[in-house]
């Protein structure tokens, strides 16, 4: 080591790797969650697997130069997708929101192109542990993340571990049946939380194009609209009262896109899931917005390789 | 150390003491699960705490006096005891089978009398550890345990933990909802699974005295008691199908009274809690009967002494 060659620090930036079902993101982080650089594209799912990693991985390229750094300065690549997925073998196994994607060894693909030991998570298992380091569940042991957007996901953080289960797919709350004999799920199931409170779910039961409408014509109050919503945030409660039964967490973190409803969601739902929670676990949860917003995905994916490397 | 004074192994016996609704039972069993002596008496709830723990110490004491210990050759003590329950601090806060029972300090009385480091877990989590360490869980690291009796109650092992939560309550699984507009619950919830498919609501939405009768009557072929009974089995395949997409587990272990049904039960709710949970997650899980019977409660309370003091 000279004055020209000064000692070079371990290295503390992570490459995360979002795959999304309309856009692909990419992003360099500290793992303390200060993000240096960040970059997107859409996804063109349709393009298949070997494709949309080559843009993927060429998006990471991108944010790695973006960071004045090169690949050897990043720790490690963590990448965030739609599952269902093998996380210990890095495999793909059907990602549900984009077709052809069977049997991808995705992390075998990426260590191979960028040279750096690489992660993979289900996308809303990166949520969980990106809220819980950065965002609305940071301090506390316990924790569950829900996202409902297109459809719903959630990851659950217990004793200040991600829950896995026996291959990699615990906590798939969107799945929690309020109706035993409900609405059937595109899961397979019968009266998943899902099939009524997810955005298209919540769009189709109202007939009309999207949540966001829905949500306008309650604000409007429209009588058909706001039957509808009444409905979703009952159903919507009573699935984290039973997620609150389950799992007695500290917090219950909400995003994705249908919270973006604000009060006309949180209020009723906080009030129905606390009533129908049993009394004592009730008493230590609160039911809170998901604080990363835009920066899920890429926070999310710098968390997995930050949490699996540790 | 003289050939008159061999050296003392290290204490490898436990004692469980465990506190049934109907009766008190005390065994001293090794780590590995074999049982050197037990001892039971009825709870006589009425006479409240203060009473029911001193004669459960004697018990423990009588316990260790049948297996040829002094209570110094006791590596530790585990409790079981219904919930809510705060196993951090060892007080009961109010075992709802139990009248009186509110603030109690049982670890400080237990450990007061009989001088030996004491450990308390909710019953339900106790025979979880019980089953994962002796029972029909060995071997696995993600495993749900559901007792079926007067309550319902559960306790999850998940990466080869007892999964505590915010204030030591996860796992209430009796407690997920089935029917959001279902039966109200005595716990202030609706529709829980409890509500329908415990011993004494089987019984009283039957019309008859016990779940045991309507099981008879059942396999009689009685239309009505064949009713109640189909809706009980799949109220509880489709909370087991919830239960399996929150938490991935390897095996579902069903244990109390009701389960003593056998077939009638097994078949129908493992068709259809493996129709409902999603294919990735059903694919891996088999729900099976407890393994452990009567032995349960003693060993559940020293699986919790020696997970405890491990």
């Amino acid at each position: 080591v000279t004055p020209d060659n000064p000692p070079v620090a371990a290295p503390d930036a992570f490459l995360g790797l979002d795959i999304g079902g309309t856009k692909l993101a990419a992003g360099i982080a500290r793992a303390d969650g200060k993000v240096l650089a960040e970059a997107r594209a859409p996804s063109r799912a349709l393009e298949g697997p070997d494709s949309m990693i080559r843009r993927l991985v060429a998006l990471g390229r991108d944010a790695v130069w973006d960071a004045r750094l090169g690949t050897t300065d990043i720790a490690a690549i963590g990448i965030g997708c739609g599952g269902p997925l093998d996380p210990e073998r890095g495999v793909v196994l059907d990602a549900l929101n984009n077709p052809g994607w069977v049997d991808v060894p995705i992390v075998a693909m990426v260590e191979e192109a960028l040279g750096r030991p690489t992660f993979l998570e289900n996308d809303a298992n990166a949520g969980a542990l990106a809220e819980h380091r950065y965002g609305a569940g940071r301090g506390v042991d316990d924790m569950v993340y829900l996202t409902i957007s297109t459809g719903i996901g959630a990851g659950v953080i217990s004793g200040g571990r991600l829950l896995h289960g026996a291959n990699g797919n615990a906590g798939e709350l969107g799945h929690v049946s309020v109706d035993h004999r409900g609405r059937r799920c595109r899961c397979g199931g019968i009266g998943c939380l899902e099939a009524y409170a997810s955005g298209t779910n919540i769009a189709e039961r109202a007939g009309m194009p999207s949540a966001e409408d829905v949500v306008a014509a309650v604000r409007r109050g429209e009588r058909h609209a706001t039957a509808v919503w009444s409905e979703t945030v009952e159903l919507l409660g009573a699935a984290i009262a039973s997620i609150v039964n389950a799992f007695n967490p500290r917090r219950v973190v909400l995003g994705g896109g249908v919270t973006r409803a604000g009060d006309v969601l949180f209020e009723p739902v906080r009030r129905i899931a606390l009533q129908r929670a049993m009394p004592q676990l009730a008493a230590v949860v609160d039911i809170l917005p998901a604080a990363l917003g835009e920066r899920t995905g890429i926070l999310g994916a710098v968390a997995v390789a930050v949490d699996r490397r540790a």
